[in-house]
């Protein structure tokens, strides 16, 4: 079979497609909130039944797994595809330019809420599978999609989920189409992914806001407390001062050094994807500091008045929010401990919440099926893909290489600035397309 | 005339006093939010002819002053009483056991916002005014009344008002009641305040929130730049660490040493007020951080995901309100300089913004018209008033002191629970009775 007639079938099928892509998009799945979950895994149930896999909900702790396969008894190659179907929430809403859950094509985008993150390429995989049987026929290899509804919260019940299917869930590689492909707009193999860890503090003052003059000096202050408290957690050079917080992780093979000096870079572009004119890593530091280095962030600070003008007040209470990523060999319960027991002797009173949780992962790039997906990917997209031991953001990918226990790699089919848990989130009407094609591309490649 | 009379007249006339309260207080007056001040100033003005004063709006670069005057051509003794009818904010209004601006009475306290501060004093003045009129006749000497709505702002156009208006307002003592009475519940004659500097920090990383886990380590992460900045500003030991902060301020003199010393004193009460079980000062620290040291407070830290659940990401901004309260003799024009020379040592970037201010301020406790006040305030209560060389919060008392040149008291009416500038704001019926009769002793001293 040649891609050339997949290509054409894509190119004539391009506006029922969108049209199906917008049907997804347009039904909210917050899954942090809770809006939308069920309607969303009922509808993509309906539409995996319509391109005759075997499909069912499987219910989990929290949001149900969509599941479906379809099998091919001449062929006991088994690819299992995952991607997820929960969203972030869209606020500030106020910053988008296009309503957040009404999907509007500007510039060759889609702008909309998921569009990138990750419905788009979801949705290449299933129409994917349409378009093969369309052109093709039958499928040359076994396929088994796994969509779950809570990779927003840190896939919390994912890990139960694999363990308990395994039977199910057997396959010879695993295949993710989620996050950004390179800058440069290449595309991406990514061996692997950040680790992740969610906590959230809160600190307590006074029992109300206190005048500021008449107990000014006299009244506990949270937000000065958590203001000291996250002093402690970093020097001056931006090294991570948690007890321990290092002692896990894997220095990097000379491979891995050697690798990310060779790895396409333009500072420009970046400054320009992430909107930051003072942007000026050198090509090493990027690559470092995103992929081989874990991070410490403040994804939200809040204490006390935040409107228009003044109000002279001690404020009762404090709150943050961090997220950490991790590289291997850092474990987050290990993390989260460590976290712990820094705050509980810099700060005895704050509270720590724990929020979602996911190990880094990594597979090695000597394994054949790794070489048979750069060369299928090469052919869909005629261009040399970029091979990264790590994705900078975090999937639950150690749930396939660790739990699992079958290798793992992860082909994005968004563009780099797809915005994705941003203000106008978009996805390039042409990547859409073209991972369908690659992922006709991979499964041609197997069946081979 | 004994006291005697106008305390059964107020007390018949109890119904009638609350009512007149009530109306202002359900007209909100939010001078920073801009919100109802025209009405506000257009009432207090009615409310002041209908007692006879020769009364009128006067013009400000912002809100407007309400005026008025009484004469007495026998006794050329000029008593200024000083006022404001704006409040704040009433966030967050959730927080509040009744509807802010719907005066509700419960457990003999009024709880509304203004209540204490300052709408619940100021019309005891009024109300002081009608009660001694309706017993005695004419007053005994000449009253002028200042009310201003942008005390809750700092007091922009006070400055401005007062040195344009000498001739106006010349006068022999100014009197404000605004501010809580004494912990212990017994009166106050305050003979000073401490100054006020209130400032806003805002940092800006890149032009949009970005993904924590693709951008993590790479996108600039304003809320920890805030972070770094505030923690360059005090020391373990809370000393302020902005250089040259302390330069002015005025070593204490033996007196208000040993006046400190002498007041009186139950952390467990202030513990309570406060709304904090932790609080452990000893008398002569209470004193010394609440009335002769400055502060630098956290007012408010706004950056990223404040809602339910995780969200991952770099925030693009990040704020920070800030207020420090001031001794004699330090000046906020200068702090502001050193505060700025600080941010930009330390946070080149991070955008200074002032908002309101006020110099600090002292009256000797020597001088005859605060023994006047001191007796006539002791008859009112029929306990001795505390004497304390500064009140812990702020009032514009310096552009009496200093541009006018008058010798200043301030006399609170508020019970010291009156949660002034948080939610639940409340002022005991009891107090805003007593407070008019106050008023009227101190008249009935003056006129004698």
């Amino acid at each position: 079979m040649s891609l050339d007639l997949v290509k054409e079938f894509v190119e004539k099928n391009k506006e029922q497609y969108l049209e199906t892509l917008f049907t997804l998009l347009r039904q909210k799945s917050i899954s942090t909130q809770n809006i939308g979950m069920e309607e969303t895994s009922a509808m993509l149930l309906n539409m995996l039944e319509e391109i005759g896999m075997d499909s069912r909900l499987i219910e989990t702790q929290g949001h149900p797994v969509v599941y479906g396969e379809i099998k091919n008894e001449a062929n006991d190659f088994t690819l299992l595809i995952y991607g997820h179907y929960d969203v972030q929430p869209a606020d500030p809403v106020e910053e988008w330019n296009s309503p957040p859950f009404e999907p509007t094509i500007r510039d060759g985008k889609i702008f909309c809420r998921g569009a990138g993150d990750n419905k788009g390429q979801l949705m290449a995989q299933i129409l994917a599978l349409k378009t093969y049987q369309e052109v093709v026929g039958d499928l040359p290899i076994n396929i088994k999609f796994v969509f779950e509804g809570e990779e927003e919260v840190g896939s919390p019940n994912l890990v139960n989920f694999v363990s308990e299917h395994r039977d199910l869930l057997k396959a010879d590689l695993v295949y993710t189409s989620d996050g950004p492909m390179h800058e440069s707009g290449a595309p991406f193999v990514l061996l692997g992914v950040r680790g992740m860890l969610y906590v959230e503090l809160n600190a307590k003052g006074a029992d109300w806001d206190n005048h500021s003059g008449n107990k000014g000096n006299i009244a506990p202050n949270p937000a000065w407390q958590l203001v000291e408290l996250l002093g402690t957690m970093k020097d001056d050079a931006g090294n991570i001062l948690i007890e321990g917080f290092y002692d896990d992780v894997k220095k990097p093979t000379a491979n891995e050094e050697e690798l990310i000096t060779t790895l396409p870079y333009d500072a420009k572009q970046v400054a320009d994807q992430i909107g930051y004119k003072g942007f000026n890593m050198t090509r090493e530091e990027y690559y470092r500091k995103l992929t081989l280095e874990p991070t410490l962030n403040i994804a939200g600070f809040h204490s006390g008045y935040g409107g228009k003008g003044s109000k002279t007040i001690i404020p009762s209470t404090a709150m943050v929010k961090m997220d950490m990523r991790l590289v291997v060999d850092q474990d987050p319960d290990d993390i989260f401990e460590k976290f712990k027991k820094h705050v509980h002797k810099h700060a005895p009173g704050v509270e720590v919440v724990r929020y979602g949780s996911m190990k880094p992962s990594r597979t090695s790039p000597d394994m054949e099926v790794v070489q048979v997906v750069k060369e299928a990917v090469k052919e869909a997209y005629e261009e040399n893909p970029v091979l990264q031991p790590s994705l900078g953001g975090s999937l639950p990918d150690y749930v396939w290489t660790q739990i699992l226990g079958v290798p793992s790699v992860i082909v994005p089919y968004a563009n780099s600035d797809e915005a994705n848990h941003s203000p106008n989130e978009n996805l390039d009407v042409d990547k859409f397309f073209k991972g369908i094609v690659c992922t006709c591309s991979v499964i041609r490649a197997f069946g081979e």
